[in-house]
């Protein structure tokens, strides 16, 4: 696929089909998360990738009980809005359906002291998620990057044996999306981007 | 361009020309950036793209200073390994001509309280930021994420009147590389990935 076509239509995929993903499809992903870049080329990366039934029905119901204490009290204000509707839905659909996702990938980083252990971490994670998610998408298999599992982060580390010294930073469901892919709602470049100081716009073309 | 040959060749390029980049080409880097992920969708990002000389060298010199503060005692050990070496040195190179770049692209966003608020709150930038490089990269610009800003965060935030409620999250010099595009040296994605259980490896094709 051309590039800027992943791109352009690259959005999140909330409701996936219980068909699983082949093993060729899940190294060339990974392939694409290891190729990003990390703080002073770290790579304090691991990926653990989750298909095992009772693993994901375990993980699905912490994420659930996650999902309902953070967004439970939002829902009839989200379902009102028509666009935060939609969100609401899928992401309530995936919280209700986790354990049926082919596969749930985990993605952890060594943690830090000093310079850079702190919200600037993620600069050595989340790019490789983003290839990750960018990569399925030129496959055709449909993700989503959530965060919900860290309210419940030492269950997670505990049933999967990762030691202390890691975070879990995101788990991304991959499989075969029901729905189509395409431009997600964003709000356009010229109104988020300033010129050489904060507040200063600029035409594009102009 | 291929996507995955976009994904493969994207490495850190740290020695870049002053030739100047085209608004044409900045606009197509932004809108790679705003396609990208963030936390309920919120885009709480901001780009501010810095062509003005004066205001390179004023965060060229704090960014010099962070750099020797950070790496200055590391040097001697760093230039004694081979892999090591070269990026000292394309790094050391970069911090000090970080005013001849052509165009910084700061990378911020608004802060959180709450869930969200911790190492996992770069979820909702850095995949933005690695579409913007991947942009660069399909375009055949060169760019590498930087942090070294922050240890002047409020320095830098004066200077270009940034409210108080957003950090700054990235530095991205962008410009005409002065080398070639080419695989990263990364540890294949086998040793990294484990699967259902943390240590449990597997092998390709296996």
């Amino acid at each position: 696929m051309d590039f800027f076509d992943v791109i352009r239509t690259q959005r999140a995929m909330r409701r996936l089909k219980p068909d699983p993903v082949s093993d060729e499809d899940l190294w060339t992903i990974l392939d694409a998360a290891i190729h990003a870049p990390s703080g002073g080329n770290t790579q304090g990366w691991n990926f653990v990738v989750i298909r095992d039934r009772a693993v994901k029905e375990k993980i699905g119901a912490w994420y659930l009980e996650a999902w309902d204490r953070a967004y439970g009290p939002r829902r009839d204000a989200m379902l009102e809005d028509a666009q935060a509707g939609r969100m609401f839905r899928s992401a309530d659909y995936l919280a209700n359906h986790l354990a049926d996702v082919p596969a749930l990938i985990l993605a952890t980083l060594q943690n830090r002291t000093g310079f850079g252990a702190d919200v600037s971490h993620g600069a050595s994670i989340y790019p490789a998620v983003q290839n990750l998610m960018l990569a399925a998408r030129a496959l055709g298999l449909g993700t989503t990057l959530t965060t919900l599992h860290r309210l419940h982060e030492q269950d997670v580390r505990e049933l999967l044996g990762i030691p202390a010294d890691v975070d879990t930073m995101a788990l991304i469901p991959v499989g075969h999306p029901r729905g189509r892919f395409g431009e997600p709602q964003r709000v356009p470049a010229e109104k988020v981007t300033y010129w050489d100081r904060w507040g200063e716009r600029k035409t594009r073309g102009g």
